[in-house]
Order: structure tokens, then C-alpha cells, then sequence
């Protein structure tokens, strides 16, 4: 990061908050600087000594920005990137750490002016905590980020995002955008509607008092992913929605398999279709 | 454990195994003998001191077996169980470990003699590890462990693996076969479906290399469950047949209703949704 001094973050979450821990202990980064709409959040931001700066006023915490990482939730990305094209310094580098890319991709870039930069991006580092409170400057280290850069994307622009992951820890590849948003409705997106499913599908049996307190590992497994924020998630899963959809669908085809070999009491099928995903996952696992 | 013995394990898996390893340290039970069909597992046993004596031979195995627990899979529990009925002692108590009871149960109930006595029992206590390799003696430590008494059973037979079950470390509760396996295919076959099919569906993206290598959290919570045994489950499913296809169908409807919320672009009923999941998810985690 010898070239960037100034970096702003905003939206101080779990990703904004540790992104703003692991630049407050470099010294290559003289000044970090929080944005938040919520007072108590810039106060604490503060008060732990996250930031060099904090404030509310978008205007006022970016206007020395060199690198300005968008960390909200996605329905808000895009236009607070439009926001930023005005108040920014030339040059300015935004990036944002959105699990949807296409679509934010595809409105900034029909909108960005000249002399300022985005690259889309998305760190595979979200825990089922969120908030400022559960951030730690190690949450990206030896994690997955992907730059989804565009045919417009600046290459000086995009060397920077890079540079920046990896002075957090993580290891940077490049995928499209729409790639990106595909492969994710796929291994993210879908398992967390289906955890979602699975325990509304559980709690709505009522003639059994308490289900839940039966259950072994086989649903404890599931509820991690299904006390993530249902705020962020409605947001993913509504931006994503084309493959997303098209991920539950493919879903229900791989469900049917199984169903049918139960239902006719194939026994020969059923055991192809539980050892065809018993030894990806092994595979999987051992990587 | 005063009244008891000998005690013979049948089936010398992770919950056999396990099961021999507690009353083999235990200064009440004089004599444990485990029982298996593979001789390397029977050899296992013996040289790592699992058992007190070991046999690939039933009617050796039990030959003076106050208690007997076949460890088997589901689909073979009735049927040994019928080969004891000559062989054991009389007043012999016979428990099981499957994971699905009331055909099971049902099954013994029908064919048990005179002074040999039946207690369908689930202890909640697997992990994804199978085998003896992976046997511990602490495994049921704190655990949940279900016996299913019918209509036929005796009560001092099920004092007696009530007691055999809390020397293991667990905490017995009883509840009718019938009711037992409605609960389990919503609380654990369903989520195993889910997860297998989970795994199928990802692993069906043939045209993005190696998909998995993408997935963060989301997907690799699935891994535990979808690389249990593909030959236990398959059996699982298909002896508790009627209960899972009814629990696939409910969980059909619950993903059909976010998928709906989804594509019709419905955010509040959407955020309704996985707001229902989360707090039931986080009432379950936090008991």
C-alpha cells in the first residue's frame, strides 16, 4: 500500500469494522478513516480505537479519500457509490465487498465520471456474527477474495484493490461478474435458502412440543448458516434472484433423485446418489 | 449396573465400540464381549482392549449375555434379534441402537418368546466418523438417549437399559416408537437428504471447474453431514420411509414459499421468512 495514505471505509459491520482494524495497525495506511449512518457505531468505532477518524457525514469522511471500500449491504452499494463520484478526490479507487456483483458492477460502471475508479470485489470472510462488535483484524487472513473486474475496469485501479486484500491476509483471484454470481448463488446463496427452509420446515411441525430439543448433529449443522442476518440475506438472495432461482431449481432436481429412489425403494439408486455426494464431499473437505 | 455381568455388544462399529469401551473401564460389568461379522474388526477390538472377549461367532457372543445391544445397521437389527431368541440365556434383555424404532420394535414384539425381553433404545450420539477406529468412551457423555417402550415391554428390562445408558453418561428419555421416528425424519433423516442432495446439486455444475473450491461457510457446513455413511443412511431412509418422504414434502413447502418471496420480488414476506428461521434458529442454539 506504499502509494495510498487515505482510506475510507464505509459501513462499519463485520467486514467494515475488521477492515478498518487491519489498516489502523499498518503503518502504511496514515489515515483510516469510518463512515456509519448510526452514531452508536462511529462512537464505538472510535472508542476501540478501530479508526483514526470516524463520522456520520459521507462528504466529510471520504473527502481525502484515496481508496473508499464500500462495505454495506448490497442493496445500497451502487447508489452509495453514485453518491461518492461527486464529493471524492480525482483519482479516488472505490471498491465494495458486495456478495452480488453483476448487477452493482453493471450500474457503476453506466455511471462513474472520469477520473474515478471502482472494482468490484467480494472477500469470502462473513461469519454468522455481524456488527462492529464481533470484528477482528485476522477475519481475512488466508480467505478467498474475488475481484470481479469489467471491461471497463483501470488496471492501476485493480492493482490497488489487490494490494490492499493482501496486506489484510487474503488471496485475490479475478472472475467475471457474472461468473461470480453464478458460482455463489450455487455455494452460498442457495445453502443459506435451504438452511433457511429447513428450520422454518422443522419449526412448523406443532403437535410436538419443542422439536428442536431432539435434534443431534444432524440439524445443529444447519444452524449456523440459518441465524445469519435475515436483512443482508433478503438483499442477496433479491439481487441474485435469477441464479438464484435457477439454484432451487436445480436443487429440487437433486432432492427428487433421492426422493424417488426412497419412494420406490431402490436401493441401488439411493446408495449411487448418497456415495456420488459422500465422495464429493470428501474431496471437498480435503482441500 | 448392579444386576448385570455380562454384556454383549453386537455390531462393533463407532457406537459398538464405543459401547465396549465404557463398560470394559467400568468395575461393574465383569464381563464384556463384543460380537462382529469381520474379523479384523473382532481382532481390533481384542488387541486395543475394547472388550473383555471377542467373537465372530452370535451364539458364541451371547452365550451368557445377561444384556445384549446390537449395534448393527437398521436393516439387519429385527432380524439378528430373532436369531437370539434360542441362543441367549433366558431373561436375557435385548436393546438396539437404530436410529428408526417402530417397525423394529413392532417386528421383535411379534416374534419375541417367553423370559427374553425387548427395549428399542436410539441413543443421539453419532458423529460423521464411522467404525471402531473412532470409538470413544466419553461419546455419550451428556447425550440424549431415547428408548421407545411399546406396549409389550418389560419394565424391569427397562430399568435396566435405562440404567446401562446413564452408567454410559447419558440422559434417558421415553417416547412411543411411532412418535420417535416422526421426530428424527424431521430433526435428522431430513437434514440428511437435504444435505446429500445439496452436494449433488453443486457438484452438477459441470461447466465451472471445480465449483467448490468458491465455497466459503455456506457450503462447507453441509460437508459433516453429507460424508456420513452413504450404507447407513440408505437404510435409514428406506426403513424410515414413509415419515421422510412426508418430511421432504414439508420442507418442499417452506423453500416453495421463500422461493415465491424471491421471484415475486415480495421483500417484506421474504425478510418475514428468514426472520421466523433465525429466531427459532437462535432459541435452539441458545438451549
Amino acid at each position: 500500500m506504499n502509494s495510498i495514505n487515505n482510506i475510507s471505509i464505509i459501513g462499519l459491520g463485520l467486514i467494515g469494522g475488521s477492515l478498518c482494524r487491519v489498516f489502523k495497525s499498518s503503518d502504511e495506511v496514515s489515515n483510516v478513516v469510518g463512515v456509519d449512518t448510526d452514531a452508536t457505531v462511529v462512537n464505538y468505532a472510535k472508542d476501540n480505537g478501530f479508526v483514526d477518524q470516524a463520522t456520520c457525514s459521507l462528504a466529510k469522511g471520504v473527502e481525502e479519500a484515496e481508496l473508499v471500500v464500500i462495505c454495506t449491504y448490497v442493496d445500497s452499494i451502487a447508489e452509495i457509490a453514485s453518491e461518492l463520484y461527486d464529493i471524492v478526490p480525482e483519482g479516488c479507487v472505490i471498491t465494495d465487498v458486495g456478495s452480488v456483483k453483476e448487477d452493482i458492477v453493471r450500474r457503476i460502471d453506466d455511471t462513474i465520471g472520469e477520473n474515478i475508479f471502482f472494482v468490484g470485489g467480494h472477500p469470502i470472510a462473513g461469519t454468522e456474527n455481524s456488527g462492529i462488535q464481533h470484528a477482528y483484524p485476522e477475519l481475512f487472513r488466508g480467505k478467498n477474495i474475488y475481484l470481479t473486474p469489467s471491461d471497463n475496469t483501470d488496471r492501476t485501479a485493480l492493482e490497488k484493490v489487490t494490494e490492499m486484500w493482501e496486506k489484510a491476509g487474503g488471496t485475490v483471484s479475478e472472475i467475471p461478474p457474472f461468473v461470480h454470481d453464478r458460482i455463489f448463488a450455487m455455494v452460498s446463496h442457495l445453502p443459506h435458502v435451504v438452511a433457511y427452509s429447513l428450520i422454518n420446515c422443522v419449526g412448523s411441525v406443532k403437535d410436538i412440543e419443542n422439536i428442536f430439543q431432539y435434534s443431534g448433529g444432524g440439524l445443529k449443522d444447519y444452524t449456523r448458516i440459518a441465524s445469519s442476518s435475515p436483512a443482508m440475506w433478503k438483499e442477496i438472495f433479491g439481487m441474485n434472484r435469477k441464479n438464484v432461482l435457477d439454484a432451487i431449481k436445480s436443487f429440487r432436481i437433486s432432492m427428487q433423485e433421492i426422493e424417488n429412489a426412497i419412494e420406490s425403494g431402490d436401493s441401488g439408486k439411493l446408495l449411487e446418489l448418497l456415495e456420488s455426494a459422500a465422495t464429493m464431499t470428501d474431496k471437498f473437505r480435503r482441500n
